[in-house]
């Protein structure tokens, strides 16, 4: 059995666990990443970790093939850059490099979306599928596009930004700068927006009873609607007319095996699931045939990060 | 030199091709496809077209390492089967197994669209490009993406129906069923409804000079613009902002090295183009970096389809 190490460096915390050619996670460690400080004390606390996940797994650096990281932001994965980094305040940093200094074993980069994506398809929801789009629903909308089992990163390693194509032109602000969005209506923040704007104009939902304006969150227009309150009720039923219309955009341009939904949002489970299917199915283009997209929920939660950054090593054979 | 054949089999005509590696068309020739009638007379009308190309090339099929052949409709390239096809009145034909009966050598088969997107990569507008996107403005909006020289199919041979991706939720019915897709705004039938919708409302403009609403075509809105008519000048404005929302939202998703446009609309050239790049490149998440999409016009015309589907055969080996 071959192993590999994947690391999820994000702003608050590096996790690292070592993964076997399955995709099963044997250990795993973490550590806060302590942001702001100098890249190289970021770069020897993840060393650190991995390390310590290894010594969990009765593993040394030398039976690991190879290192995978998901990092938030612009990569440049041939490179092994971080280009562009907001979240860890990082420019063109060269990762990569900087941590095979230290292991002496191959290290590969990429954007953390992707990366949890690719974990979905080696181990989670889209197990096995020739082509994968995965979704996912909390502040923002991200996605990841796995095709043959590799990341599609487009031209120039920006691609997947579905999150940022218009589905209502004209619409709501974004905060990419465009307006109508599909993350501002389909994120959970577009949903606590539409669930603000509904209580504003119905002063008589129970909304209120469960909640002021400021306690708005995700979920609280779906508890209510489950309570029979018509004006949440309304505000989930435009909610996911919304991800409806953008999820059958997603099937319509790319034909994926699956699509699974991650984030928040999909943990309403199949109150969220069954009328999304429902209506996304209804928009496909000339219909379902005998192969169409199936849209299910992610399993892998946090692990996806880390398996999925495990492929990239598995992936990228030297 | 290797040598392919290319047939691009359309509802009006048959074309083929003998093509060489480099993507250069050698002879050409074609026939009606006199729609409808048997299939068997039809596939003995392609036999006779591609040993007329081969003729006037001063070639025979042995010469030939593979024939491709693009056509209109949804395909099962595995299989080498016509699933469904509208303009051939065609269902669950065995295309290929019919043709290597006759022709003694491999072939395949791919959806028009995709095919002609090919050929572009192959030879046109996106010559060498990694990844591109084809994007056809005639009676509707169609599309072929094509990355590492091979046509994204999806699961279901399906994908890049970007035409088909609702821009305006709520807006305009599309042929799809749907509403607010972007083929009901970029397409050349959408500029002429939004020309006609103009020319109502502007009862003073210089449109109705140059033809009254039967006679409304994709052109007359460019042409009046160009001659200072202020109704027309702001529906080519709207025309050319749809179809930016619509770009802006495939390079987002998929970051092409190249959208190159073809079809009608895309004759207008420069002053479509210049202003068209603008707006689209001022809607690209997180800006220009030092690699972006170009936007192109598509060189190849008709020929497209022809070479796209030799590659077919090329990128097919056995």
């Amino acid at each position: 059995m071959r192993h590999y190490i994947g690391v999820d460096l994000g702003g608050t915390n590096i996790k690292a666990g070592v993964v076997d050619e399955t995709g099963r996670i044997l250990a795993e460690d973490s550590r806060k990443t302590k942001i702001p400080r100098p890249e190289s004390e970021v770069c020897a606390d993840i060393v650190e970790t991995i390390l310590c996940a290894l010594s969990q797994a009765k593993l040394t650096l030398g039976d690991i093939e190879g290192v995978g990281v998901g990092c938030p932001g612009r990569m440049d994965s041939t490179r092994g850059v971080v280009v562009y980094s907001n979240n860890l305040i990082w420019r063109e940093y060269p990762l990569c490099d900087m941590l095979r200094e230290s292991l002496h074993r191959p290290v590969y980069l990429g954007n953390d979306a992707n990366v949890a994506a690719l974990g979905e398809v080696w181990a989670g929801s889209a197990l096995g599928a020739s082509s994968a789009v995965i979704v996912t629903l909390g502040t923002g909308v991200g996605a990841g596009i796995v095709i043959d089992s590799r990341i599609l990163t487009g031209y120039n390693e920006a691609a997947s930004e579905f999150g940022h194509t218009v589905i209502v032109h004209g619409g709501a602000p974004c905060t990419c700068g465009r307006r109508g969005c599909f993350e501002s209506y389909a994120s959970a923040t577009g949903l606590v927006r539409m669930t603000r704007e509904a209580m504003e104009q119905h002063p008589e939902s129970l909304l209120w009873k469960l909640t002021d304006l400021a306690g708005v969150d995700g979920r609280i227009a779906f508890i209510a609607g489950r309570k029979g309150d018509k004006t949440a009720a309304e505000v989930v039923d435009r909610y996911i007319d919304y991800l409806a219309c953008g999820l059958a955009n997603i099937i319509n341009a790319i034909q994926p095996e699956v699509i699974s939904l991650g984030g928040g949002v999909a943990k309403e489970g199949d109150p969220l699931l069954i009328p999304l299917r429902e209506r996304t199915y209804r928009e496909v283009y000339s219909g379902l045939g005998e192969k169409y997209t199936r849209i299910e929920l992610c399993t892998l939660g946090y692990k996806a990060g880390i398996i999925g950054a495990a492929m990239l090593a598995l992936g990228n054979p030297r």
